[in-house]
């Protein structure tokens, strides 16, 4: 979110990355989750606002519980999805009370030196990145809204945008999308909604005569056409904000409640993508392992802080040359700072990394050929009996779900569990999911998929990246957390079998510390799985590596 | 379902489990699914009939695509569920035709020697079984029905009227419950719609003053009443049928759309439910391990079909003393037999039993303390290298169930997982859910819980009983199940642990054919839960079994 749409940290200081305020004439609430409750008393004004834990009073049920009868609460259509409003509406309702969409949002007008809105220049992505034209892209979701009888459907996320039209942009850090939003045609052809100032004249002769340029304030227009002509129109109600349902629906248009068309085709890499993830993280493990082994060096002497470690590992990212941004705030967590899951190092929390303690670093890298996110735990001196049978524990979750076959429809809930067993039979659990989809250097989180407890209908299909990190967290001590990304290969022949079976490919190549595994807690095949891995990790990265880093990097990856 | 309620066989001659069929003045459908292409066809008048694949093109689907504009559909609405019917209507709309609700049954008017009504005279259940009494039930879920503001809730199955009024019945076979609808009121009292001639003297002194017995025809001025009342009343739209949800409404009814409140109640067994199942499962696991010594000495020698099998193990249940009925109708298959999943001996198929084959049998028993549900694979003869390595896989998948240990909340796709594991490494599957619910001398397959591929919301709870039978089938030549029953334990401490964790107890005790087992393909933990169960099957019913059948036990029941 650019510093021009923090609405809610100008109104309350709240500025974690998950809020939502509700200001009335005589009270007003903040909500945040979990991760926030002990930050958002020290940044609001708790004269003014209360705060209410969301997980435990979600939005909705609040409002069920304290709107008064008759009261009008408004709400910037523009700022919700949706199904966000359905719910919120239902609320009020029950309540007795009512929810009203503004027509403008009252916070701009009284919001002075606000920062102007982000106009990066956006880029043409490469063909020979992309692995597919925009044009055949859109020939091949408009044949997919035919078959669903769509006229025309709205790209409400800027990533689907640039996914879409193979261009990039730079709107707000981490993650290189454009702030916009489109329509395509079953035809073929496109409106782009966006500050046109943003474009450049390679990037008008990239997209051509098919993808027609608009302000933003043309949209509404745009749907009243839609409208006007009594199109089908597909709109996501997860993702599309209340405001276009609003619009489309005034105009007369049939509404298709739909996910946008493009998630699923984005999520399912090809094999040019695919190959410029492969590469990625190959030099992305290189830059990894050279601070793996500047930390076992320096790790120990306490000359380090959290902070340290993060500038350490982004100047080695940074020595690859292809360095575009890190694809997230770095999670880097000394000892208890460690099990915080959600922790961002500060000035004030920044603690030494110290003997004795685990050290967690969960971090990410865009590059223009791929996004990586990687977390690895490492026992800074000599880690005690228990911190090395739950990293054991969590490895063996970590290997159970890297091996898993499975048919095709398998969802990411049924895949979940394999991660927690290990961990569920000594009484353990970690509270996060398992796996989240990743980008094509676009967001290193994105949908459908997900490897979660939560139901989820989104089947696993060749192609799809998600993150492998089960955990454990003991709360004012250690966090343990093992990621790497996987990539689902396609179905394949099993010797001896009768289906085919998708599997996982392991992307991320970088030493999982052995100092914290304990080899009699492996079975045979997870042994065999961390051999493999190491020695795929080592032949991978020997080449792009000083020589200052071999003799470590050969140690780190020696077979148990 | 009784032989009065058969119209689709009636109409059609089609006698499979579940149908439906579609008639038109110029045409007319029977949608079956994938167990009964064959059987359809050879039982219809494919003249008039055309069936079709309800998996492959589901009701809804042959509906949007075959109606005709303006055509008029009518259906009973007794006889289908709200859930149903509107997916039904939704299709009709969409093709431009109508879906209308006839007054009467059109068929029963010119049904000549309809069977009467089934008229089974309804027991009293002993609390000494339910271990509980109907008035504290009935108390508990007016309390849940008070927190969720409902004034009443309509009953709709007759297995939850039986648990919760403590009787039982025997209208259909297998399952001893009595047809009827019931009213549960937010103070604990009900009305119960049934054919009065079913009640005995001894069931009336049971139900006291608090259930009034009414006819069924009085279920509809009774909705009328609550309409009046502006009552809100809880009906469940997948089990309560399309004219209760319009008497009702028409009645002014506040409907809330809620499961069945007796559902989970129900499928969490109280201790003296479970302590009966736990005893039942001892006479049953004695009686099939006699039928089991039995089969090891006349299955070789090629004199027996799959019908002497069934007669022989429903001999020595009966001799236990107890049984009350079969669970359901065996499935006795031999050789490729086995490998047809929902297979039913007939004159017809009757198969012998053939030295070199599998032979599978899945049986159940109905006894006053608890229902039975069980499935054995035998080798006849010498299995092959092949067959061992399969039933070794399939062990794996049921041993890795059995021994789950996992945090509340967990549902059972979660679970279902576990017992494909082994198959899917092996490029194998299953096209069958891995478990579903058990009653208590109640229908054998029972909800809200089940274990399998597809998303579940319902968490398992302490007292659930489930099966759990994965299996591996091998078309034209042998099928393998291995089924046992389990209950969902209470969350307990683990040793080292912090979070307590549910986990199951074995609840069926029946050998497990050793000669299928291949020792190697098993991990140490898994032998080891093999040999503890095979010890406690020998420590249960080696004082329940004749001196000729206790040599095999032992035998049978050795460690490996």
């Amino acid at each position: 979110m650019p510093p021009s749409a923090q609405r809610l940290a100008w109104i309350s200081g709240f500025t974690g990355s998950w809020g939502l305020a509700a200001v009335f004439r005589d009270r007003a609430v903040v909500f945040v989750d979990g991760r926030y409750v002990l930050q958002v008393r020290e940044q609001v004004d708790l004269n003014v606002f209360t705060p209410v834990h969301a997980h435990e009073t979600p939005p909705p049920e609040w409002l069920e519980a304290n709107l008064k009868k008759g009261e009008r609460l408004g709400y910037d259509p523009w700022l919700h999805t949706e199904s966000g409003i359905e719910q919120l509406r239902a609320a009020a309702t029950k309540a007795g009370a009512e929810l009203v969409a503004c027509a403008g949002n009252p916070l701009d007008t009284v919001w002075e030196g606000r920062p102007p809105a982000p106009q990066a220049k956006v880029a043409v992505y490469d063909e020979a990145h992309a692995g597919e034209t925009s044009a055949s892209k859109r020939a091949r979701i408009a044949e997919d809204m035919r078959k669903s009888h769509l006229d025309a459907a709205v790209i409400p996320l800027p990533e689907s945008i640039c996914w879409l039209f193979n261009v990039r942009g730079g709107d707000v850090p981490h993650t290189p999308f454009a702030l916009s939003y489109a329509i395509l045609h079953g035809n073929g052809e496109a409106e782009w909604f966006i500050d046109e100032t943003k474009l450049t004249h390679e990037v008008r002769r990239h997209i051509g005569n098919a993808i027609t340029v608009r302000a933003i304030a043309d949209l509404g227009p745009a749907l009243d056409k839609l409208g006007a002509a009594k199109a089908r129109v597909g709109l996501d109600p997860a993702h599309a904000a209340a405001w276009m349902f609003a619009r489309a629906k005034a105009a007369g248009a049939n509404i298709v409640r739909a996910p946008d068309p493009c998630l699923l085709p984005k999520a399912c890499k090809n094999n040019v993508e695919l190959q410029g993830i492969r590469e990625a993280h190959v030099r992305d493990g290189a830059a990894l392992s050279r601070f793996l082994c500047w930390l076992a060096k320096e790790g120990p002497t306490g000359d380090l802080t959290e902070i340290d470690t993060v500038k350490r590992l982004e100047d080695f990212r940074h020595e690859t040359g292809a360095l575009k941004d890190v694809s997230f705030e770095s999670i880097s967590g000394a000892g208890p700072n460690g099990a915080i899951i959600h922790y961002r190092v500060s000035e004030k929390t920044n603690r030494p990394v110290r003997s004795g303690e685990l050290f967690l670093i969960d971090s990410g890298a865009q590059y223009e050929d791929g996004t990586t996110d990687v977390t690895r735990t490492i026992a800074i001196g000599t880690p005690s009996a228990e911190q090395r049978r739950n990293f054991t524990l969590v490895l063996k979750g970590h290997i159970a779900l890297a091996m898993a076959r499975f048919p095709e429809g398998t969802t990411g809930v049924q895949l979940d569990t394999l991660a927690r067993m290990a961990l569920w039979n000594a009484g353990l659990d970690y509270d996060h999911g398992t796996g989240h989809g990743v980008g094509h250097y676009l967001s290193v989180h994105e949908g459908p998929q997900s490897i979660s407890k939560r139901p989820d209908a989104t089947p696993l299909k060749a192609g799809m990246v998600c993150s492998n990190e089960p955990g454990y967290y003991k709360a004012g001590e250690y966090g343990i957390r093992i990621e790497n990304l996987i990539a689902v290969k396609p179905p394949e022949e099993i010797p001896g079998g009768e289906r085919k079976m998708l599997s996982f490919e392991t992307l991320t190549l970088a030493p999982i510390d052995l100092a914290l595994v304990e080899p009699g807690l492996l079975s045979p095949e997870e042994r065999d799985w961390l051999n493999a891995y190491h020695a795929r990790v080592r032949a991978a990265l020997d080449p792009r590596i000083d020589a200052a880093t071999r003799p470590w990097l050969t140690e780190a990856t020696r077979a148990i």
